[in-house]
């Protein structure tokens, strides 16, 4: 056997499932996976609408073509093969693949900032290279790119270790210094608001604040622990977070969406020196109202995660004190990618959240 | 005697040097000092220009009536009297006048946040109450505001302790992370921007690029220690700075200055992992530029000085290894005080960086 | 009234419950608390048992006499009456009664180490001026030393925020850096060891393994969340923490009982990179092994409580995730305070853990 | 030619400088160097006198025989040959060889703990592996163990950069946590010592006092930014510290000897919320003196170095602002290796700090 079956994109509202070579081992530092279980991002919706030309651009760029790229960056499965200079994991490997890889060397990954790895790290699976939308995927910098999937651990969680709980941790609750006792609020309950949502209890805060347009998903936040939730195309969120905390604010504010609107219920909520950590994709500038803000002694942050609290994170997990799992809304079989794509692209209709696809 | 010259603010384009009773004590928090060194701020400059309406809007909603304020939140002097229940100086002790007092006490205070006081402190002197611009000043919080001034400290350098060294140092310099090895640009060399760039060095950056218009700051800058210097009125300076760093950008962008040329200049050149510190008051909102921004794992700081570093920065200005001193452009006997404003209000005419009014 | 109920220090096992004078105000700093509720802590015990003869020695040295000392720096209740220059605090108000207070201005209150405030601030309470282990108590730098008691938070919590909450939590778990998913050790399940249990929760490490030589207090210690719990009376604890972690060690070990057997432990089981946190009040010098320790990156630390995140302690108290009211065993009227202090000092026997005297 | 000239190790009092065969890349992630400068360590020194027995023990375990080690971990020089999976160097570059490589995937050196390597990595150049006092020498995880060398830096301060400066910045220095204004006192000015002493400087402390038994290292301590000097086999350390602070102690006590009289004068000069950083390489335990010390809110560290901020020292020493160059007091050609030890053994005698072995 030598073609899997992969989602694969080709441009602007094109993606196909289809028969693609099984891939093989490139570099030394290389390991090809057999995919067990993976999972949709808003990311890979993003390219399928046509958000990064870049990629087919960078293809014709190096090649003078562009045949096709294999979306998704997430997932677990089992290690098939290894090149040979990887050292951490062999072949039969129950491992959790990570959306960022890294060389470990550069200027960038000395200081943990594995996200912007100047050595061809960085995220680049599912979008530079081939990923994991597939029966089998090539994963570069083996030894930094996969964590061994512990005895268990719920495999959905695994799953989400791979990008969804680092991102919405290290780039939500960390930037934002999430600490015992403070409000948050957290506007935007998609997925990444949602993981924000559960690592933000690992410290313990005294009032959650959920903020999103969808009844469903603040239902969800409910149950997952926030202390309050706003329905901010009902209710006026800046005013009604201000009214929560008193007139005097949060203590940290999370964007999870990346639009000017959200953003600017962060601006305008944050008290005295507060954090707004940015965690949204955005595709416009916006205004920041530094009039105002100049004075504030605030700690504003952006960023794409590192994986740098991946281990940590494995470790917390499997104490099991969260709902991590319940961010799984959908199950599919690896048959059904397409279907999982068509529900997970109209989530708020679908009550979908992560959806999770089944190869094993 | 029961009166004293002062500078007193009326209303925009109104200041006056004129007879004021000397203040006395209020609370038993205060103290009385007789000024004998102070200097001006960007900031008095503005209260004079109109804005700052809040002053005359404030003092007429607590007292029906407005009967002008004192300006000045800088200088040194000798304590008169003080309260009863002082208990760091007495009458006689060499003062340094913090610009900012503080409670101590309520939730700001408690997170060292000195300029959000929300008990009566913060930066009220010479704005929600009588300044330093007079032969005698009262200060609140007499036990918090004051700092025995040491022996043989050059007097100059104990006045910049009152607002510009802290300021620079707290907002631009630490809150910027600047460390040993950083490139960083200062973007904007008045006082403010010199401040930083003086206190930068006290973590060693490597490359230190000054930026501004005016050819005699730049020149200023080199001598203090820049170790490249842009004049932005001449030159493409996000062009430039890319260049210096050999397109990588700066680690650290201080924004000196308030406005929107200058904190595009920041965003623009600031590095993956980089900060931003925004020094400068902003009288408008700026553009910010998510969309290429979001990814690059940066921070945005503001802020209010705290003085919380001001005990730190005078054990270090007495050992004397970099000359503060020479951000004293100008000194006046006190007579000639609206001199001094003229000449400062004409900085760059009269290449003025900070103005000293000796009043001993 | 003039006179008051008190448990009054003589010297070396020499308490006694007696008629006191109500304390008054002295300086316009100062206020007085009528006390409804307070506890006992070890470090009574300690001066009881004659552990601190400098109490008599630094009242003969400033007034040639010593007339007893009231004991106690713990406790909640309502002012009754303040100082001239308090501003935080008025009579009829419900407060919390910090064991630490601050002058907030001097050298270390500068650096929020308030233990060591230089201005008579500190730990003074019941041990160099009177303390709370009676009706009425003085309280110095009132602004900085009482807290607003919030309605609906259980009582007995606000008991602990005095001092067993915050030592635990900021020489403990914040010394010790307790993060999400570390494995810890507490060395020492007395009453602060239990806060330590506690409050290490506030940050989610997967294991907690608790070491006495109590089992009722282990089985305790499980209840409240204890992930693993070793009488180290009957098993060698070093080589079962060593066990439980895998032959790793632990990121953290908290020495919370103050002896040489027990800091043997700590030093034996952490890991390379990890944290000893000595709450324990030691009698004598302890063998230190560097020769195996100091190639191992490690942080130790050591200190006395700041008090500086009660504030925080207290809005996270609020939230109520956590059973902290467990930490009260026994709870005594007013005229049963010998009785309370002899079950405190039969704790083992008595199985008590904190002893609550209700005086309202 | 297939053989070079290098300094072995065969056991206790037995060095031999002799032919061995030039090494060869066994693993992809290998280079070979041609060493052109190199130096030696204290810890080079201890090997020679028979402290590190385990490499014999460990050679004898893994293979049944030890042929002698070749010692050495510091040096520059030019890459002679990578393995298949070496990235960032090619043959020909001039590099730095760091004392520390790193697999860069444990759980180690996800913590930047490279010291500790879990997979291989740490310090092994010369202990475990043979070393750099050679011709030629087999770099280990080449791509992390390898630091470009750039134009223009003086070639001495290059080979500073393999151990003593990083050991001395991040475990006497960072670990200590030096800031601008902080009274410090470094214990021991040999090498290590005299690396805090200088690395230091990019932090600005306002005072440095160097202790030490040897005037003539005192008289360079002093040339090279010590302001104040004690001789403590003529003066009592502890007491001198005290009187030039005033009573107050420092901020940060550095051990750079690894003894218990030079730990316990640590122990005594440190205020309260200070540091001890202990860099120096101990032989027996020593007496922590907890029962004075519990109270004090200390921190003190341990460690081996990491190497993770070689990069940003590099950058450092480009920006030449200190004379570290003034380390190397002797210089030696490649065929006087025996008489470099042979000084450097004789180290005070000789008046030696550094000996620089030039082979280019």
């Amino acid at each position: 056997m030598t073609t899997m079956k992969a989602m694969v994109y080709y441009g602007e509202n094109d993606i196909r499932f289809e028969d693609r070579p099984i891939p093989q081992i490139i570099d030394p530092t290389d390991a090809v996976i057999r995919v067990t279980k993976t999972t949709i991002c808003g990311t890979d919706l993003g390219i399928w609408k046509g958000k990064n030309p870049e990629i087919q651009e960078e293809a014709k760029k190096k090649t003078g073509k562009f045949d096709g790229r294999i979306l998704g960056h997430e997932g677990i499965g089992i290690v098939e093969e290894v090149g040979s200079a990887v050292k951490n994991v062999k072949k039969g490997d129950r491992v959790i693949i990570s959306c960022v890889s890294r060389c470990g060397t550069c200027e960038n990954c000395q200081k943990q900032l594995y996200a912007h790895c100047r050595n061809g790290g960085g995220w680049i699976m599912g979008y530079m290279i081939d990923g994991a939308h597939a029966e089998y995927v090539r994963t570069p910098f083996a030894d930094t790119s996969l964590y061994p999937l512990p005895e268990g651990l719920n495999e959905d969680i695994a799953v989400f270790l791979s990008d969804v709980l680092p991102t919405s941790h290290e780039i939500g609750v960390r930037y934002g210094d999430v600490k015992p006792g403070d409000s948050i609020a957290i506007v935007g309950t998609g997925p990444i608001g949602m993981g924000c949502l559960l690592t933000s209890q690992f410290y313990s805060p005294a009032q959650i604040i959920a903020v999103d347009m969808d009844d469903n998903r603040l239902a969800l936040a409910k149950e997952l622990g926030a202390t309050h939730t706003i329905n901010s195309g009902k209710e006026d969120a800046i005013a009604r977070i201000l009214e929560i905390t008193e007139g005097r604010g949060v203590d940290c504010a999370i964007e999870a969406v990346g639009a000017e609107a959200t953003w600017n219920i962060c601006q305008n909520v944050v008290k005295e020196g507060g954090h707004i950590a940015n965690v949204g994709v955005h595709g416009k500038p916006v205004n920041f109202e530094l009039q105002k803000l100049w004075i504030k002694n605030l700690t504003i942050t952006t960023g794409l995660v590192n994986t740098n609290t991946t281990g940590m994170l494995l470790k917390t997990c499997c104490s099991g004190k969260l709902p991590l799992e319940r961010l799984a809304s959908h199950h599919f079989k690896f048959a059904e990618f397409e279907k999982a794509y068509d529900v997970f692209k109209h989530a708020a209709d679908e009550n979908a959240m992560k959806v999770i696809i089944d190869l094993a």
